[in-house]
């Protein structure tokens, strides 16, 4: 094994799943990728995501108080690269990318239509670390489609496998060998 | 879209990649898996990882203030499932699994040996949430096989795939299809 004491970027821990994360304030609707994620507390159910302060994004959920989660299949990875790498405040993406776009039910979030799951997050807590903010978000509202879930709302595998993503642009795509299930 | 306004337990967001968490306080070493875990900066490295507060590595992280975080490729995925299944209370897992490990160069923690990667954390800020506490880490040190990542520290994903959680004890096996790169 090689040591290293520190690095400026590295990507040891990937691929990591994407998520893209949507904000709306006023009549501005945002929507960005994120490989800075995690599931922080079944009950409440909390979920907290890494934002740079430089994204149009940050700005959104700060003024909005709210924000989406949305899982896409890795087939749409195109779009979820484009998310990240343009920015809403120069781009209107939703028109340029021609999103499709509902509200939540519960919060003034935008989702995407093409997602096969997303949460309507309320913020609960921010904090910033080093050079991004931790957004952690209660879920008030999860959409999912119906044909893609089991009774234990586990994604159904054989047909969804999220969009992962390596760092430094490279995406690389998995197709399934075999579903284990072990002893618990 | 269906529409849930909340549920106990629920993998929408799955699978996604585990990590396996390694503490040591004095003589008492444990490790145990965690699906719960993102990057949260990169100057400085930080790193945070979600562990209820019932698990024995709960315990000797508040003790040492420090924990390692070993990645282990999908084909090792049943000692990554024992060791979120067993506890370190009862049992010598280091022991019992047969487990070769090594101490951290920058901190006292515990090293898989069969990791290709493994970062060691400074504790930098904790924090509960919900039924979680989240250890946010300072990364101090990196251990990766040379062998496996490229210049950019990417793993070479011809070889490695990270050990992939679907919850409720499935694990889904992928193989690659395809690598693609876009443009940044």
């Amino acid at each position: 094994m090689k040591f290293l004491k520190s690095v400026k970027k590295f990507y040891f821990h990937y691929p990591f799943p994407v998520t893209v994360v949507g904000a709306k304030h006023g009549d501005k609707i945002n929507f960005m990728s994120a490989a800075w994620h995690a599931q922080f507390s079944f009950d409440p159910p909390l979920y907290g995501v890494l934002i740079s302060p430089k994204r149009f994004t940050h700005d959104l959920i700060k003024k909005s108080s709210a924000f989406s989660l949305n899982f896409l299949d890795s087939s749409k990875f195109r779009i979820v690269h484009l998310m990240g790498r343009i920015s809403g405040r120069d781009v209107d993406k939703v028109g340029e990318l021609n999103l499709k776009v509902f509200i939540g039910k519960e919060l003034e979030v935008p989702i995407l239509s093409e997602s096969y799951a997303a949460y309507e997050c309320e913020l609960f807590d921010e904090k910033k670390y080093g050079d991004h903010t931790l957004f952690v978000g209660k879920i008030v509202g999860i959409h999912y489609d119906e044909e893609l879930f089991n009774e234990k709302y586990q994604p159904d595998i054989t047909k969804i496998i999220p969009t992962l993503y390596l760092g430094s642009n490279v995406y690389p795509m998995f197709e399934l060998r075999e579903i284990v299930e072990l002893e618990g």
